[in-house]
């Protein structure tokens, strides 16, 4: 892992290094450590007032979402910047107990947003150690989505390491009692809505006519044959199941609406949605005929290169997220109350229900969730103290339902993309790109550069 | 301990209560829960316009500290205030295991900063909860001493909970490569030099004459009699215990040289150093003689009651301070270099050897200390983005060398006491206070009142 080189889609391919750090910051019972990954990549670093790109790695391989932020890539030359990309401990090679970091809650008690933080601090002040030039240089925290989370907690918790964060569509307000829990299917509902006449109707019809077609002795298999699926349904619960993983597909394709061709969670054309949405025309047509139409929607997502064979309910979005992890951490911090009343969305009706929420998260994982940590640790909705933090959201997204859009004061700021997908703005330029995250692309350039000129400015004034 | 009245040596009785909490905020492998007590006072509290005064408990009992914090209770009625002490855990009757909590570095595991920070935050939000008229109060976060350092810590971490805090005699800069490391001791000598002729040099010359005592065989029987030692020195490593303790003692009436009779780390008279000087008036005399002179001097530190049959070299304070707990906290986060030279100070040359100190640390509790840890967490000399902090130092405070003792910025001030040892500042108004401690509280309270106007005008803004 030392200094090697990882293929990268972008221009260079940035260097594969690991440090070390203690599997807990916070208790002193285990000296045990671990390596972290990150990598780097400093082809257009300057020392001579130069910076630090720092990306707060979040539930995933990270060179996956090394590959995904060409945003940092496309301005290292014009911020002279080093660009450094840090794995999350419990993700990717990060991995304090290796294959057994999983194994039970014991081994798992360490994957939490302020071990991560706390990763990153040492990650940081590393870095600052070990690179000459490095030491007097400002960094700049960027993540998306919960890395976005992190860069912008980073920020609050460590401001003396980093001089302001790009939070890109990170849901810092999805938590207790801050929005309300059905905006973030009201969002998917609206994207489909928009994308095609009827569309959203005939995802909404699709859920009785599931019901009422699995009622009868043959619609199992009639069901597994019309959608391809690679294992077929046989009991009833399986209906649930399949409910689940095409809600979560609609999810998906919200957030991954980009205006071109990309490959996020799953090969996809421009405008997925719309492409989707051509294939659900019409809600009034039988339930056979609406479900053969749910399947070729369906296709649009999960076999759009034509190579897949059967489309697997098990899987919805790549393989670089770390599933596992994730639904540990919601089990824990990161308690996300998401809703729907089949009213203002098109799903059927789920309300929020923590109890058994929280039964299902001690079976799976033997932990109980704490809903109200995260307020508590990282403020809520009072955070106006904090200073250098943009916060930019798409509107096609689901999770700018529990984002900043607004702006809180001068210097914690919401940037809204009307066009824009899930954190579109860290995404490489591209030709088909909207003018709306141009826009915001060039104004998270310009505060960016401010703060480190502030810095420059007074790092000058103490000496 | 639910809602009983505690016997305080100020105008009210303040009731004590006990509050729920995890043991580990931040794992979840384990959810017991351990009960945090604290003291609440609201006899001059209003609803309407009024504020919250929260005491952020150091290493002892809260009953203790209530009672040595007589400035709260002279302000409550003018910032119409509710009062409230919040005991650390590890210390007073906040024990996570109970009888086991020092048993081994399993148990010790949840004594840090950052848990007792997220105890008084999880206490807080409690409060605003349970308290009818609570919530829509600004609060301070007040300390001295380590309480200083977690008031002033708490206000970094946790500015949306906290408007504001005074950090008295808070040493947060205490910590590795940023204050040379004889900073402390040659205060301590500078207090000494400054209250009576040859008062540092006795003490210098005395460390010689100890050694060169003990060196003859009948040397440690003479010294346990000549300074009513309750259990005689026999062997030779007993010496340095004694040199220690002496040493401690002299550290120990440098910070608690108060203008008036006092009972904080023993019972003592006004100005204690004058008064201990007074024996320590000639350098030039025997060996023997010298070492009487020490005797009288410890005396006064010891037995002002005049009731000490003896003097005890396993002790040189209050047991309302929590040793135990101390101790593990120094040989894992809070580790701070101490030097003399006996230069510029009056003790023997001892150097800051950390492998020594941290082998130590490991023989006693089987941890490893982790120096850096502390400036990664709270940002060491670069805390300037903060806001609203008032630190506050006695020039007679050995503790004030590693202390904030100028501006950093608008909002986060520094208060200097020329005439004040340990947080003099907090202790109740007193006849033989100086002046500049009145001009501090003066000050001090005129900010608070500040942040509180501050508070109430931004919550009109947003309604």
């Amino acid at each position: 892992m030392q200094g090697t080189r990882v293929r990268a889609l972008v221009w260079e391919d940035p260097t594969c290094r690991g440090a070390a750090g203690p599997v807990d910051h916070f208790g002193f019972h285990t000296d045990k450590t671990f390596k972290q990954r990150y990598l780097i990549a400093d082809k257009h670093w300057k020392e001579d007032g130069g910076s630090i790109l720092f990306y707060t790695g979040n539930e995933g391989d990270i060179i996956w979402f090394c590959n995904n932020t060409g945003f940092m890539w496309d301005m290292a030359e014009e911020l002279k910047a080093m660009l450094v990309f840090a794995e999350h401990r419990y993700y990717g090679e990060s991995l304090p107990f290796g294959a057994n970091s999983f194994k039970d809650s014991r081994h798992l008690n360490f994957l939490t947003t302020e071990q991560a933080l706390a990763d990153f601090a040492k990650l940081i002040k590393y870095l600052k150690r070990t690179i000459p030039g490095a030491r007097n240089q400002p960094v700049i925290a960027l993540g998306g989505s919960y890395g976005g989370m992190l860069a912008a907690w980073f920020r609050m918790k460590y401001p003396h390491l980093v001089v302001g964060a790009l939070a890109s569509s990170a849901p810092i307000w999805q938590f207790e009692n801050m929005v309300p829990c059905g905006v973030f299917m009201k969002i998917v509902t609206t994207d489909f809505r928009k994308s095609g006449p009827n569309c959203s109707e005939s995802i909404r019809r699709s859920w009785d006519a599931i019901s009422r077609l699995t009622e009868k002795g043959t619609g199992l298999h009639w069901l597994s044959e019309a959608l391809h699926l690679c294992t077929p349904l046989t009991e009833s619960q399986d209906v649930q199941r399949l409910k689940d993983w095409i809600s979560e597909t609609w999810v998906n394709l919200a957030m991954v609406d980009y205006p071109y061709e990309s490959n996020f969670l799953q090969p996809l054309p421009a405008w997925p949605i719309k492409v989707v949405c051509q294939y659900l025309k019409n809600p009034n047509v039988s339930d056979t005929w609406l479900l053969q139409n749910i399947f070729q929607a369906l296709n649009v997502y999960y076999n759009y290169s034509g190579q897949a064979r059967c489309l697997n309910i098990s899987e919805t979005a790549t393989s670089s997220l770390g599933a596992l992890g994730w639904s540990y951490q919601t089990c824990t911090e990161m308690v996300m109350p998401f809703c729907s009343n089949g009213i203002d969305d098109m799903f059927e009706p789920h309300s929020w229900n923590f109890k058994e929420f929280s039964d299902d998260c001690f079976k799976q994982w033997g932990v109980k969730p704490r809903p109200s940590w995260i307020p508590t640790m990282y403020g809520g909705k009072n955070i106006s103290s904090h200073t250098n933090i943009i916060f930019s959201n798409g509107e096609l997204d689901p999770w700018s339902g529990g984002g900043v859009t607004k702006d809180i004061t001068d210097t914690l700021l919401a940037i809204v993309i009307p066009e824009g997908a899930h954190h579109l703005d860290l995404r490489a330029n591209n030709a088909f790109d909207p003018v709306t995250v141009l826009l915001a692309r060039s104004l998270e350039v310009r505060h960016m550069k401010q703060w480190i000129k502030d810095f420059y400015a007074s790092l000058r004034k103490m000496h």
